[in-house]
């Protein structure tokens, strides 16, 4: 038997080594670019250590939150690392939600401090002044303005913040989803998984200390999927952008020799459609989630040297879970088949655990996969160090998520023969057509392949026969033209008929919320208005 | 305040979890070349089943150890995951040693199982047959041959083993320094410090699913720096290599398209000066460690498009622990002051900790660094996850060792104002010559940049005035002449006059131990003999 001998603690796993090393190692480098500021690795070690010394000058600290309510800027990627430096956990709000999503956010996580842009503080200066944390009014991109200046003075005189943490699962950042129904709730990420979920977008997007990361995804969604901590981990340079617009991409993509950005498909759609697009001088890796990247943006992308590839996760999963990794027997594939493959959410990535689908049985709770038959549809769950601690003060909640030990997505998939997960819906955007379950993603892939059309939304609408059908609504392309019965004709040639939608519905463009999300909810108000349930068969 | 919510309990960290992933991922990927024999990551996952399962059915399994005497093998990569599998700890032994050695390390491990080529089982077969655990005798290269494939299928039965590990803690594999002076001293690495060192060697090393990677590099080295577990992390191709000879090297880097691998600085010669010598289609990437680069080898490696870096590390820190990163502001500097850079120890790796230079004080243990000047010597010491747990069944030497927390190396150096550490002895090779200490790394790189020069070890030897002078033992190359007078001037035009050698003695080969280490002790024996003690001032 091995006897244990003395054990030598090990250090606790925290992103704070990420900048601190990075400071370290590349002291003159670039770190930041926003606007016309350049900070330097020290410098943002520096600021970083400034802001944690007034926090804690603030009488705020372990076990406290604090709220940023800012745009992609220099002060938000050092808050990464400034606020949990201070102890306290990062809680980055979604800048388009309401006033009053705000308010319950901030009353939610008893944020003992307040950091807002200008022009959010004044549109929500209401909420800001009553009740909350003390209110810190950024600067604006030129580093002029605000409150924020003065505020760091008051740490001057306190002592240099330990760049460690005593404890690998205390909480780094608490991040709000943006629940369509309901009120938002506190994922809570923890040191220990966000230095290991750093390490995987690391390795699987292929960060190094070349990098320059151009901040399209917004870094309040999951902390840029763990990005902040990622780009620093290799001392690469992160490059802020405020608005997600094609002729600051483009200028910046240039200017700035980027190598990586990441977002939504929307932001794909953006770029490629943009009157500025045009072959890179240095390859572009963009990494997409949240849909499946759609076949026309990944093939117009790809001419500009852009290579595309598709991520999956949820905010409780710190961002990126999985990703369709690129299997070297695809090189052969025509594009039509690469596609394909290219749209499935995939495998689990080398820090998470496994990607699971899986049926729940309601009584057990015990987990059984369904086979990899690309058939059977059970939902995606998934555990370990990159799923979230928990929901912030819900532990009903919490609980529920992980029933059986793992964390239940909500989402529906398949998995194939080759063990790659594809989504097909989530749960509660499924189309139930004469018992047969449609799944509402792939009619929208399909319809998506069609070079008319721009952008697309399916739902389930009464039917007298059949109990539901699924229905269209679709956005056109700038100068393109399609008739119902073409793109009714163009789904049929791809898949089943029987998924086809009954109607296409042509619009200006899809309701959608504060985060980008469709807004399927308004569309079924107009289609099941009068109805009692919105469940026929 | 933060609550706590429900706890979800974290995936405890095991490089276990590659090889399960690669082979979920890649199936049909090559996993691992040997000789004629190809496995794919499928079959590579049953070998390492179908061992733990054997290994389970001979009553062998948690906190046991198991050890191998063998060859880079196919048999050796899967023993890195099959013997975890099954519980128990890796003893990866050095086939260098004397029986009386290997007899010593299979008695202090209690190796409960004990693997070996059948060359060495020949060749230790006194030591193999007592007392040990039950000998099982590796195949030959082509697979044939040995008692593996019927140990093997004592565990048709068994139990499928699970790719999970219960506590992160646990060790994975002990590993026996080859000391100079004393016994073997086995040194435990944990499941997670062998994940996260692997994970670290696929960041620095830029390791991905292309890879394939040449095992130049024993595997009873620090787990081939933990390149088992790396290289399957990105479920790369593990490429066998039994003997280190210029011609299969070369014949390998063509046939297998091999883009990694690492060694010690004989390595490199060795590369270099093979007949078969050519520019390479791929790039390839060299990491050496052990003692810096020589820069005539790295220049000849360059022209042949191989890229060289510097690593640093013990046996004590899994190998590799720190790396001289390059730096972009390095790019404009000539061959020879670039060379200078990039024979220096360098910076912790991302998941490392610190590496520090320090002064410990002998009474309170306090540890003080020195300054950053390049000229004042501490040693340096190293913390965290990646150096061992301890130092096995021998509490006495773990204590000391972690005296004052960190990892005492015995290695001497000095830090750059650019924070760059630089070896400049290992603590008992130093030479204090007038009061000044002088390093014989130093020394041997300022002698081994001369043209003629291939191999040379620098000891103290006595002097009237002085106390100590250098002398350097010097092998020239072949087909080369240098005299005396001419390696002293060329030592006075590099480094300050008072470090040169007073003598220059040449040698046809230096006396070297089984691990390749120059034994200077043996030098030293000449050149103090009939003296009480070997410090003179």
């Amino acid at each position: 038997m091995i006897t244990n001998q003395r054990r030598v603690v090990d250090t606790p796993l925290t992103p704070l080594r990420f900048l601190r090393r990075a400071a370290d190692v590349y002291p003159e480098k670039t770190a930041i670019v926003d606007g016309s500021r350049r900070l330097s690795y020290t410098e943002a070690a520096e600021s970083a250590a400034a802001l944690a010394r007034a926090i804690a000058a603030s009488g705020v600290g372990a076990g406290d939150s604090i709220a940023y309510l800012a745009g992609n800027s220099a002060e938000l990627v050092i808050a990464h690392f400034g606020v949990p430096l201070a102890g306290a956990a990062l809680v980055a709000i979604n800048t388009r939600l309401s006033s009053d999503e705000i308010a319950y956010i901030l009353d939610h996580c008893s944020a003992g401090l307040v950091f807002a842009d200008g022009s959010l503080a004044d549109q929500h200066g209401a909420v800001l002044a009553s009740g909350a944390g003390e209110l810190v009014v950024l600067p604006e991109q030129d580093g002029t303005g605000g409150t924020y200046e003065s505020f760091l003075a008051r740490g001057c005189a306190a002592a240099e913040p330990e760049w460690a943490v005593a404890d690998e699962t205390a909480t780094i950042a608490i991040n709000y989803t943006s629940g369509t129904t309901g009120r938002p709730r506190g994922v809570t990420y923890t040191h220990r998984g966000a230095y290991l979920n750093a390490l995987g977008q690391v390795i699987h997007q292929g960060f190094d200390f070349t990098t320059n990361y151009l901040w399209t995804l917004p870094l309040f969604h999951c902390n840029g999927w763990c990005g902040a901590w990622a780009v620093t981990a290799v001392a690469g340079t992160h490059v802020c952008l405020r608005a997600v617009r094609g002729p600051d991409i483009w200028r910046l993509l240039a200017a700035e020799n980027i190598d990586h950005l990441s977002g939504a498909p929307a932001v794909l759609s953006i770029m490629a459609e943009a009157a500025e697009a045009h072959p890179l001088e240095r390859p572009l890796s963009i990494a997409t989630g949240g849909a499946p990247p759609s076949p026309a943006a990944t093939k117009q992308l790809k001419e500009l040297r852009a290579r595309v590839f598709h991520l999956y996760g949820l905010t409780e999963t710190y961002g990126p879970y999985a990703m369709c990794e690129y299997q070297p027997t695809w090189a052969g594939l025509d594009p039509e088949a690469l596609s394909v493959k290219l749209a499935r959410q995939g495998v689990g990535m080398i820090t998470a655990d496994e990607l699971r689908v899986v049926q729940t049985d309601p009584d057990t709770l015990e987990l059984e996969d369904v086979p990899c038959d690309g058939v059977a549809i059970g939902e995606i769950v998934m555990r370990g160090n990159t799923v979230m601690k928990g929901y912030y003060r819900d532990e009903a909640a919490t609980a529920t998520a992980f029933a059986g030990g793992w964390f239940h997505s909500g989402d529906l998939g398949v998995r194939h023969p080759d063990g790659y997960v594809q989504l097909v819906d989530r749960a509660k955007d499924v189309v139930i057509s004469g018992g047969e379950n449609i799944s509402s993603v792939e009619l929208e892939q399909a319809l998506l392949s069609h070079p008319a059309v721009a952008e697309v939304a399916v739902i389930g609408v009464p039917d007298e026969r059949w109990g539901e059908r699924p229905k269209a609504y679709v956005v056109l392309r700038a100068e393109k033209v399609a008739t119902e019965d073409e793109l009714i004709a163009h789904v049929k040639v791809k898949i089943a008929g029987y998924k086809a939608p009954k109607m296409v519905a042509f619009v200006d463009a899809l309701p959608r919320s504060a985060t980008g999300k469709v807004l399927k909810q308004q569309l079924r108000d107009l289609e099941w208005a009068g109805r009692a349930t919105r469940i026929h068969g």
